[in-house]
Parts: structure tokens; sequence; C-alpha cells
């Protein structure tokens, strides 16, 4: 692999700064390593000294965290305005952490210096001299973000060239050019990469914000001024609209402009990496995320599904296997039968040829979704239909006498309490159960697995994750009728059934029991 | 503003084909209505004939739509192959839907035409010529969107560039070059629209999709080449990785481009509109969305929000209300304080200098969202919390003593019945009512309403129109809390109240509950 160029990670830095992201040093440990997975150069694990989870991390990172890939870089600040880098607290704060690499943010935009940091640009200037040959000088590689850079570069070139030189004159390996308040375009940033390096001769890297929604485009665009090193994160985190998407960045340079920057076999994981990083933030994933994203590679249009069966490639600019992803075909109003046909072969049923059958299933299909149902966003639902269709069970583990669910609340400050009693035929018996909850969904999902799990003990690996409602009723006054999606998950994967009704218990519970059903089909448990 | 300039929207076609995104007519009127005030030229409202909502759209739309800014198009294809455009009954939907405007979708690319299509290049070019003149000869104006465009032309670009001409020279308004797959990088499409611009003089627009995360980019860089017509979403809906988000681009060739393409006022609607459209969908919006996104402006690290005391401009690349967003301060509880006083004075309560009290308030409101309130989108429960505070009622017209819904079904057809009783205080009495509805919220808004129209009869002006719930638990195991939001009328204006709790049906009480307070208060109803 290309050891010129950096792959700089700032997940656990810029990324912490999005809203809703706190991340213990434990979380830093695990993504730490699923970057080191992924191939990156670098990892920015944070401020230490000044941020009391970083120090930590640094520390225990020194033990616990053995990088085979990447290394370990600390993020801080030139000194402090009038000091001396070598008596600065913050400073001696990154080099006690022990960071191989230390990356410092610097000011290179005039009126920063003067009406935020509030001194001289010859002071600034001096900032990033004395701060950095401090570092070279005690044996660290520096980095140096130059914030604001384009801005600054904007207002006066001059000012922002000579912080470029002052950091590279001393002794930094790269000067990252940071468009802090992500207000480029792609135009501006090539333009003002290729002149910074013309006019400095320094290593360039780019680290670009989504404000105008070009962050990609934009690293892209410095890359191909000569940038050589590209900072990110992955998921796009960051503060306000995020960070440049990592990962999108390194797919589009590696398989859009043939670089060498990780082994292709990373690559391949890189949709399982994007997962597991946001399962540690516990932010939910984008599905539309580029390369990654569940949807990525979903196909809805009826016209797109036929061609697919002719070649797959003429609807994707990608294999999607390359970063670790997979084609999924969507069944929706809009599918016909090629639709249909495909999304069968992709459960093990093959109808090629049978003509009936599909015409069968799609007209249900159609027909449902008349009604409100979106198999689209319910998968196991549509095996559901299909298999039912074909008979190509077990498709049915009880059946459902009768059920209710009961909320009630007796006081002015106290809590609701929901109960619910099914009453279902399994197993050659009449079972009733009651369950309790904290709704009449849950409660009915309680009631439901008490009634069952005597005779399917399996329904214990099973558990409802998320739950979802939708009221179809655009104007009132119109009947209204409720869409319900649950998903359920056995611990390993999860699948999405939904149900439609003009009661919303009801349309819950047709889900819910869907959900199990599949569960128990998938698990391959037979009727009892 | 420039007519010469075409901002056409189709976030109810090809945004529609997200996995998840079904469109119910009224959805679709409602949508477009709110494109019409965004200030778009042009309105993509489906494929009529080959589907019919979209077919009854379009009827419904000749009627009911009274668009004062944008035109509407409908979407199709070119004939079939080896017939002819008067006799195809796909192209005779497209005519009898009445748009003014129809876009057809034509194959610009080889492989597609010969694999997919499976005709011949010449009779692919006479499917162009043959539709498109047919179609101006009945008098409408016609716009082709060639499919596979970038990826055809860099296959075959003599080809392509045959169909750019066909189109253009049988009478095509606008020929749009897509980059269906999604697959390109700017400059790519730079050079592809510059060096077609300049071969056939075709006027040309952009169609982009987001798989290398440049949809955007690519869009500014095909205008920059030349093109004078840009096709994208609101929110960046469709396929896979979804269109190009329309909002993105309009302010970005507006805001940093100084393009005149929609009145600056409703660009200052930017964000109400996408978050107006996202409702409809039920898609939840992206709090990291450029421009109009609820983090598009938040920020959080201590760095920024000193600088940020000095002068907001140096961490944000345009002024929020540009597009109707807001700065949000995610640290400060000084931005808070002033929030609370802004709001008061709205409602008629002078808080100036009402420190202690305003402190009060603002630790309130910041213990509730801890516990997952958003008064953001609920301001009627704000002011009722503020009212409450400083005692500005009336706020409590009813006690609550006790209140029950139960849901039962007694068979495997039948339909569930939703019934509530409720036991509250009012007027002097204790009353003791029992409502029906479909579902438990629905039964228990009948409930109240008998149990207080004999005391408060206003109570009949006041409707519940919408109801919306998210499940609060983004990793299960974990303690979920329900939200929900609740929006009231009185048939002139409406207001939200939420709820929140760890029972659902208790949480759409108490929304429920606060709705028809607010309701009563604002009537100017006293407490009898």
């Amino acid at each position: 692999m290309s050891t010129d160029f950096h792959v700089y990670d700032t997940t656990m830095r810029d990324g912490a700064q999005q809203e809703g992201i706190n991340l213990s040093v434990a979380d830093k440990l695990v993504i730490a390593r699923h970057l080191d997975d992924l191939g990156v150069t670098h990892v920015e694990g944070g401020w230490p000294g000044a941020n009391p989870t970083d120090t930590e991390f640094f520390a225990r990172a020194a033990t616990e965290l053995d990088l085979r890939t990447a290394t370990l870089a600390a993020f801080g600040s030139t000194r402090k305005a009038g000091g001396s880098a070598a008596s600065d607290p913050q400073v001696q704060g990154l080099l006690d952490s022990g960071a191989p690499v230390i990356t410092l943010v610097a000011k290179s935009h005039v009126g920063h210096v003067e009406r935020a940091l509030r001194t001289t640009r010859e002071e600034n200037l001096a900032m990033i001299t004395d701060t950095v040959s401090h570092l070279v000088g005690q044996g660290r590689t520096v980095m140096v973000d130059t914030e604001h850079f384009f801005d600054g570069y904007l207002l006066d070139r001059e000012y922002a060239l000579a912080c470029v030189r002052a950091a590279s004159d001393a002794g930094a390996e790269v000067v990252a050019l940071c468009d802090t308040n992500g207000g480029m375009l792609p135009g501006q940033v090539h333009d003002a990469v290729a002149d910074v390096i013309a006019s400095t001769g320094a290593r360039l890297g780019i680290h670009c914000h989504n404000d105008t929604g070009c962050a990609v485009a934009n690293t892209m665009a410095a890359v191909e001024a000569g940038a050589t090193h590209v900072q990110g994160t992955v998921n796009g985190y960051g503060e306000r609209t995020g960070n440049a998407d990592l990962v999108t960045v390194v797919a589009n340079l590696q398989l859009k402009l043939g670089m060498d920057l990780v082994e292709p076999y990373r690559l391949q994981d890189a949709t399982r990496i994007a997962h597991a990083i946001s399962e540690v933030t516990n932010h939910p994933p984008f599905s539309r995320q580029p390369y990654v994203g569940a949807g990525a590679f979903a196909h809805k249009a009826g016209l797109h599904a036929s061609a697919i069966k002719v070649d797959p490639d003429l609807y994707q600019h990608i294999e999607p296997k390359a970063v670790g992803n997979d084609m999924r075909m969507l069944v929706s109003d809009m599918a016909g039968r090629a639709t249909v046909e495909l999304k069968s072969r992709e459960i093990g049923v093959d109808l090629d040829g049978e003509d009936e059958t599909l015409a069968r299933v799609l007209a249900r299909v159609k027909t449902l979704e008349q009604r409100g149902y979106t198999f689209d966003a319910a998968d196991a639902s549509f095996e559901l239909l299909l298999r039912r269709e074909v008979g190509a069970g077990p498709t049915q583990y009880a059946q459902v006498e009768s059920w209710r669910a009961i909320t009630d609340v007796r006081g002015a400050d106290v809590e609701a309490l929901s109960e619910a009693t099914v009453k279902v035929h399994a197993g050659g018996r009449r079972i009733v159960a009651t369950g309790e909850g904290n709704g009449p969904v849950n409660a009915l999902d309680e009631a439901l697995r008490q009634a069952l799990v005597v005779v399917y003990p399996e329904i214990e690996q099973l558990e409802l994750i998320d739950y979802r409602v939708r009221i179809l009723d655009a104007a009132h006054g119109t009947d209204a009728v409720t869409r319900v999606l649950i998903e359920t998950s056995d611990g390993t994967t999860s699948w999405t059934t939904i149900g439609v009704a003009a009661n919303i218990v009801e349309a819950s519970w047709q889900a819910l029991l869907d959900g199990i059903t599949f569960g128990l089909m998938r698990g391959g448990v037979p009727v009892r």
C-alpha cells in the first residue's frame, strides 16, 4: 500500500463534536480497533490534558491498544499567546499522552487571530513555530490543522500562506487545510490547494465539513490538486452537518481513481465496520449512506428490476461486495414480475417460468399496497406472503382465538399500567396467558410469548427491537388506517414485519405475530 | 427571478423510489403545495397511466391544485420499440393526464439499448424522435431525461450525443443528462456537460444521484459547465443513496454563486418546508442535513461557543435565517435564558430582569428535555409550562381521577374495538364518561370530550388532527420512553402538544389533555 498517502481518521475527536455523541473511554478503545481493521493510517484519539476522558484513553491505549495499521494521534492546539511552548501546560499534556503523532490546530485566518485569540499576526506565527519545533524536538511527528484556512485565504492570502510556511518550516510533516465552517465549494478548494502547493511546497492535507453538501467532493478536489493526506470521520459524524465521510472518500479514491489506499479485503469490511461503529455511538445508521448504507444498493423501480435481471451492473455503479454491501430488490407497488422473481430467488424459492404464480403474488402485493401495506420496508412480511401463496411453509405456529389489552391509571401522579390477555391454540392445546408492559403492544408481546414459550421455547431468542407507527390519513374525517412496522431480532440478525388495520392495536398485533412467526420459521422450528 | 433557469423537483416521482416512501394522492397534493411555496419552477408529479395513484393525482390536481409558481410535469418514457408514439397507450396516458409539461426518460447508453430494451441503436433514436415530436405536436412542453447518460457517454460518446441531438431536434425544451447509477465525480460531469453543449448546442439539464457522495457537487459542476436546469428532490430522497438535495443545490447556487433562483423570502422558508415534507413522507428528518437540518447550525465545541459569543459569523458559513434555520448552542445557559425571555415576551409575560424565574423555568425545561421532551416541536406545551411556572393561568380545566383504555378482538377475522373510560372532576362535579375509537388514544379522546362537553361546550370546536409517536430508545435493553406529539385544531389554527412517558398510552394522554387545555385557554374560556 502507498505509505505516502495518509488516511487520517478523526471520528473520536471531531466526530465526537456531533450533537448526541458522547464516547466513553471503553467506546473509544472499541472504535480504535475497528478503525485499525479498516486500514486507516492515523487515528486521532482526542484532546488529552484538556479532556479528562481523553487523558485516560491515551493512558489506557498505551497498554491495551495494539494497533497494527494505524498510528495514534493526539489533538491539541498551539501554545497560548504570549507564553512559550516549553512551559505551556496544554502542550505538555499532549506530550504526556505518549502519542507518537501530535496534531495541532492553529489559526490561519486573520479575523480569528485578532478577534477570537485577541493577539497579533506575528505572535500567532510565533505560536505556530514555537509549538511545532518544540514538539518535533521532543521526538514527535507533528501535523498542523490550519483552522478556517480557506476563509482566511480568501480574506488575506499572504497571511494564510505565511501560517502554512511557519508550520512547514518548523518541521510539521503535514499541514492540513481546514474548511472549518464548511462553506467552500470544490472549485475554490482545488484552486486554493494548488496555489498553496505552488507557493509553499508544503505537504498538504485536507479537512472538510459538509455545510454545502460538498465535503466529499471538496476532499477529492484537494487530492486532485495535490493533497496527500485526507481527514474525515466514519459515517460522516461531526459538528453541525458533519465531517467528510472517510469511507466514502476512501472508496471513491480507491474504486474510482484507482489509488491503493487500503488492502481490498479491508474495503470489503467497510460496511461491517461502519455499522459496528454506529452501534458504539448509538446513532441509528443512515440507510442512504453511500457505499455502506443499508439502502445503498436497494432497487425499487420496476424498470430497474427488469434490467437488473439481465445484468446487475446495468443499475449499479460498483459491485456492492467491494465494500461489503449487498444488492437488494424492494417489493412495492412499483414492482413488476421481475422484482418478485428476483426476490423469490433471494429467499430460495424458484419461480422462474411460473408465470401464473408470479401474477398471483404480484396481484396480492398490489392489492395490499393499495390498503396501506409497504413491503419495501418489511421484507419478512413479504417473504411470509410469498411462502403462503406458494405453500412453502411453515407460516403459522398458532391459531389465535382472541386477545385484549387494557391500559389504566388510578390517580393523578401514578404511572399507567398496560396488561394484555391472549387465548391461542398451539401444540395441540388451548393456552390463555396474560402479560404486562409499557403499552398495549408491549403487553400483547409479553402475553404472546408467555402463551407460546412452553410449546416453542425458541421464542426466548427473539426480541422486539423497534416499533414504528404511522396513521395513514392525510385528511381527518376520512377513514384512518394505521400502518405499523415492527423489527424483531434473534441476537444475530433482525427483520421487519408490517401490520395494517383501522385499529392501531390490531395493526400492531399483526406485525407482532408475523415477526415471531418469521423468527421461528427462519430458525427452522417445526410446527409442534 | 431568472425565468431561464429551471429548478425541477422530482420528489414525488424519483424521490418516491426511496425505500419506505409511499405517497398517497392526498400526500402528493400536500407536497405539491409545499414545493410551490418553495418556488421551484417544475413539480414532477409521477407517472400517470402506468401508476394508478399517479393517474388519480393528475386528475385531482386539475381541479384541486392551484400552483402559483410551479408548473406540473408528468413523467413517462419514450414509446415502445417497434411501435408508434401516436398509438402507444403509455404515451397516451401521459397526454390524458393533462399535464402541460411531459418529461420522457430515454435510453442514451448503447448497452441499455441493446440488452435492457433489446432493440437497435437506430430504433432507439426513432423512439426518441417520434415520441418527442408527437407530444410537441399535441401542444405539450417536452423534456427528455437521457438515462445513464454519463456511463453511456464514456462507453460510446457518439451515440450518446446522437440521442441528445435526436431529442433536441425533435423539439425537446431541455435534455437532462442523468447520472442514473450515481457513479460520477464532479470533474467527469463538468467535462461531459461542456462537451455536449459544444457539440450539440442543446439546452441541458442535470440529474444526479448520491452514490459517490457527490450528487450536489456534480449538479453544481454541471451548472458551472453550462446546464440551466437542475433536477433534485427535497431532503435528497430517492432510490439507493438518493437524488441531489434540491434545497442544498438552490441554496448553494443562490447564496454562494449569487444566482437569483427563488425570492429570498422563499429560501427563508426552506427549513419549514423541508420539515413539513418529511412529516408527510413520515421519514424522520436528518439532523445533519445541510442548511435545513435541525443540527446544521448547532454548535457544541467549547472553542466555538466562546468565539460565537464574539461574533456568530466566526463559525457559520452563512446567516442561518437566510434558509429559515436557527443557530443553536448546545452548551451555554446564557443562550438558554435569552430564549425563555424572548418566548415569554411573545406570549405577553414580561420576565425582563426576573432572573430567578428565568433560571427556574430554564432548569425545568432542561430537566424535561433530558427526559425526552422536545419543546422545539411543541410550542403549546412550552407555553403551558411557562404559564404554570409563573402562575399566568388558567392552565387546568379538570382534575383527572382515573382513566383506562381497553382494546379487544373476539375472533380470527373480526375487527378490534377500542373503548375508554375517564373519571374527572370539572365544573364542581364528578363525571364518568366512556368513548369508543380506532385505538386507545382515539377512544380516550372521545371519552374526554364526552366528559367535558357539558361543562365546556367550547370543546366541540376542537379536533385532534395529527398524532405522531416515537419510541426514544436507540439501544434495546435500556428503558424505553415514548414521545407523542399531538396536533389539535380549532378550525382556524392549530397547535402541538407533547407527552413523554414510559407507557405509550400515558404519553398520548398527556399530550391529549394539554392539547385540549391549551385550546380552551387560548379561546379565553374561564374555569367553571
